[in-house]
């Protein structure tokens, strides 16, 4: 029995990656504003906070019906509990996490996610001296439990934390599961049926943009000097 | 004394933020594909594992030099090489964490860092617990020394995963430690001077960008079962 959760308001057209990507932080400025007692803040304001055009801030708040009052701006609460609806996190979630290592545990540990209504209730691993003990409240299980663990307790989202090994293998459980969203930390491009949404955090991939960027501004700065600024 | 990397293959505009997060994933397949032995690989192929278009690929590796032969496709041992130089990851960078809580932990201690030439020498906490040992071949230190010991050791890459509270905090001694790029784990949208390079992961807005997805994929299903799939 999933339940329905289709009245809640969302954009009637798929928002792109760029946009689904700047939501979560929209939220977050505006909790941080809303629990600053702000009542309303202006497109400029909070284009500033996430740096941003405020073109770019009334355009994407308008795609989700958040419009800006004349002089006063956007109503800080109202929209925090529309981008809270928008992003499903007014309720709990069911979760799990397969691989008990660093990453697992570092997730499991992460407070943030309970708070945020994200319940880790098992860990699933294959290392007998882990298995039926306790990581920050979930009980470690043996992953030959996983599938029937997720279908019984209706497991929406899975957090893989695996050795790159057998991510595929376990992402093929989770399929039979149907559990909903995947969340992947191994730094591989599953395969996953289209019912199920993948997010992957791939750590090193981000630590290599982030090199790339640092060379990029090297190189510029090289050419600037060798050209006097002159382009 | 900075090395000049400046005579490395780069492009001399700057990338959009969109590529600039693909190159990665392109380095990371081309490498398992060398890895596996493919002397040649098409746009098409390499499209296929990237999820992305021929013609993206096409475009994406033209801006770097990158040219297939016809009948043949692209080199991929030559490619390989040319994103390493790109992505500045064919020489080894000088890093250090900041926080050793779970998360500074898990980075510490990820295997695939080091294999890649990033050496963590030291991770700085303020807990008089943890201070004086080691994580994964690193020492602990007092964050009081994070200055000198980043400008002593021409650090260039800080990784920040410390409480939210002295993020900011930490920011400014690495800006005065003149580190060239800041791996920001903390939920917060860091200040850093232009000539500092900040990437951030933020995991909060990971996880709510797979919710928002998936809440989206229900609303859009619940349509289709409503107007029987014509829109």
């Amino acid at each position: 029995m999933k339940k329905d959760h289709s009245e809640k308001p969302h954009p009637a057209e798929a928002v792109s990656d760029a946009l689904s990507r700047r939501l979560p932080g929209y939220y977050r400025h505006l909790r941080e504003m809303e629990n600053a007692g702000a009542e309303y803040v202006s497109s400029k304001a909070l284009a500033a906070s996430m740096g941003l055009t405020d073109s770019q801030v009334r355009r994407d708040l308008s795609l989700f019906g958040g419009f800006g009052r004349y002089g006063l701006g956007y109503p800080v609460a109202g929209l925090c509990a529309s981008l809270g609806d928008i992003l499903d996190i007014r309720r709990a979630h069911n979760c799990v996490i397969i691989g008990a290592g660093n990453i697992g545990r570092a997730v499991a540990l992460y407070p943030g996610f309970r708070e945020k209504g994200f319940l880790i209730s098992a860990i699933f691993d294959n290392d007998p001296a882990i298995v039926g003990k306790a990581i920050g409240g979930a009980q470690v299980l043996h992953v030959s439990e996983l599938e029937g663990y997720a279908s019984r307790n209706k497991i929406e989202i899975a957090v893989i934390a695996t050795p790159l090994a057998c991510a595929q293998e376990i992402m093929d459980v989770l399929a039979s599961a149907h559990v909903h969203g995947v969340w992947n930390f191994v730094p591989v491009d599953l395969d996953a049926p289209p019912e199920i949404e993948v997010c992957n955090v791939h750590l090193s991939d981000s630590l290599l943009a982030l090199t790339f960027r640092m060379h990029e501004k090297r190189v510029m700065k090289h050419q600037e000097e060798w050209t006097g600024g002159r382009v």
